[in-house]
């Protein structure tokens, strides 16, 4: 019998997913499950955006250019423009969600056994991400007990070898909801173009950023041209996760000529969904003060419910809609069972994401889980409610 | 400045886009270009695929499962089982096109410098898919002369190491059209099973056979479960090639079970694409009567128009909707860069795709073309007569 292969040996589970058969258990037992586990947002995409594939009048679904349709790229182009960033549509490539993005990124400046340095926690994806593109993930510690700050850029000299390709970001944060400011991404701009690397940066939730702080892209350093690429997407922005559309943006012309290839191989990205996205930058910026309003709102009742229980300690994210809380537990992901199997509170309990998926560095983050916000508050507070009853009858 | 990957230096440049700025010159030139380079059909999509999107009714655009939602996936089963295969939604993964459904094929089965055996010519892009996989193509030249049927079995035996994981075809195969027979199938699966290789068939343009032959899928052949790994798509089956929606499907739980943790990295497949793809199994059959009859006729015409050019040589297909031709040229990309750039036909000229860019093996083709026979007929026959015309007067 034939053998499937190392790398698919060690392709990671998703933290996310694994637990959901126990989610599918305790359907059946009856119980009502609160879902914080995902980061699928509840809020309706943009009218905007449905209307334009109601409308669609095309008679062929055809492929489109491989680096998405130029009409599309302008109007990001526009966007971006509007956000104080300057590119053009020849510095983007629209990708199959930002998970393509990041492939072809790795692709492009990695190849085998090279590395890449994330501050951890970090989105439990990205390991997958390297694992395919036969890479390695350098971790440095961020704590939760700097809200997931930036770890001294001492920490990244350190783990600096001729193997090193680039470091990566998430800002704001999947799964902290840290915020970087604009020192922080000056540190990293310093310590990448000093060492000649790619500075990659998912901003993803960039319009996501909360308390009147202001999101400070690696696409608006100065000097940081030729080691910026940008990781971005529809799915989050305008909840249209489904849609699968993302882009790779660089002023790095190796970058994405190179990216390219690797989107002309693949042929083209989703025709339906870039009609859809390509609308949904007309949604009106009333849709995204209600999103950000609500999403304020949940996180306020979110981190003030956590705080109240005894022994739980939380980071207040200034983005996103994730916080990691640490919880009186020795490991989260025993808890998220037993959750799910062994406990309920008028019948109903939730699901969360053991946070150690999220580290790279073992037996790490294993009394934490990561909270997603997607619920209204109500739920919220429901939620709450289940966790602060379990704990106080959970034993390790 | 920082420096791209050797692997992203690899990536191959697509045969069939390179020509693109030329064609853009021609235009601009005010040519008439007649496109046979591109496998894009003109055949219009089911209507029941297009209302099913423009009826949508959803709020929220959200992610599907990974694997693709259970419906559609149910749906895909029952189709197969009208094609004489007999498997459930669980032997399947919906992926991004055809093109995902590979990658993760490769990626599931082979780690880096590991070898997979394809006849050439083959579809360029798996040259693409195997450098972003760090793995190694290795070419067993067919011939025109033969049709392009399968070389002889010991040329396979004779190129098997310790590192060959699997064997790929693609059949019918684009960019011959030639439609192996129940016979050459039962040969790869001996051998397949005599070293314990995988088997891959990219099956994608099954539904494409003519002159009454049928197609015979690795998923018929017994004892085959835990080699066979099939790659199917929609985009040519419903003229849908932009929506993006391909499967791998394969009875060996390893392979989907791996396949499945490089799904669930990249969260899911397009769900608008999805929507479409589900209401698109339920075309009626006589669209696909309809669309063969048509695919017949131009076949015919082109290959007797070809047939009636001096010096030039065809491989007569039975499937697919590609042909290989010969020609009386030393260099066939030459010639294609001639035919935009210097000459035209009553101010018309073709693109054609140059055929060397399908041979892994440097320096073989180098007199062939791909032909896509995506126009109409009377479209067509106005091509072979500019290529008639062009070859009078082209001068190596």
């Amino acid at each position: 019998m034939p053998k499937i292969s190392k790398k698919g040996i060690d392709m990671p589970e998703s933290p996310i997913r694994k637990l959901v058969p126990y989610a599918e258990e305790a359907h059946k037992q009856g119980k009502t499950v609160y879902y914080l586990n995902i980061g699928q947002p509840d809020i309706k995409t943009p009218t905007v955006a449905l209307n334009a594939i109601k409308e669609i009048t095309l008679d062929v679904l055809a492929y489109s250019r491989s680096e998405g349709s130029e009409t599309y790229r302008k109007k990001i182009a526009e966007y971006y423009g509007r956000n104080d960033i300057s590119i053009t549509h020849n510095d983007i490539i629209v990708t199959t969600g930002g998970s393509e993005a990041l492939l072809f990124a790795f692709g492009s400046i990695m190849d085998q056994d090279d590395e890449i340095i994330i501050p951890e926690p970090f989105y439990a994806n990205y390991n997958g991400f390297s694992t395919s593109s036969g890479i390695n993930v350098v971790p440095v510690i961020s704590k939760i007990e700097n809200n997931f700050a930036l770890p001294p850029i001492e920490e990244f000299e350190k783990l600096i070898t001729s193997k090193t390709k680039a470091i990566l970001i998430c800002n704001p944060g999947n799964p902290t909801g840290y915020l970087y400011s604009k020192e922080e991404i000056k540190k990293l701009a310093a310590i990448v173009k000093k060492h000649d690397l790619f500075l990659i940066a998912d901003e993803v939730y960039r319009e996501f950023v909360y308390d009147g702080i202001s999101h400070y892209s690696i696409l608006e350093e100065p000097g940081l041209e030729e080691h910026a690429i940008v990781i971005d997407s529809v799915s989050k922005r305008y909840s249209m996760c489904g849609a699968r559309i993302g882009y790779l943006v660089s002023k790095n012309k190796d970058v994405i000529n190179t990216a390219l290839k690797f989107a002309q191989a693949r042929l083209s990205p989703p025709t339906l969904a870039q009609i859809a996205s390509e609308a949904a930058l007309d949604t009106p910026q009333s849709y995204f003060d209600d999103v950000a309003e609500e999403y304020v709102r949940r996180r306020n009742t979110l981190i003030e419910g956590l705080e109240n229980i005894p022994g739980v300690k939380v980071a207040k994210p200034n983005g996103a809609f994730y916080c990691i809380a640490q919880l009186p537990v020795k490991n989260s992901d025993d808890f998220a069972k037993w959750l799910l199997e062994s406990f309920d509170y008028e019948n109903s309990t939730v699901m969360v994401a053991p946070a150690a998926g999220f580290y790279s560095t073992p037996n790490v983050g294993l009394n934490q889980i990561r909270i997603a916000y997607v619920l209204n508050e109500d739920s919220l507070k429901v939620a709450i409610k289940i966790l602060e009853e379990a704990l106080k009858v959970y034993k390790d």
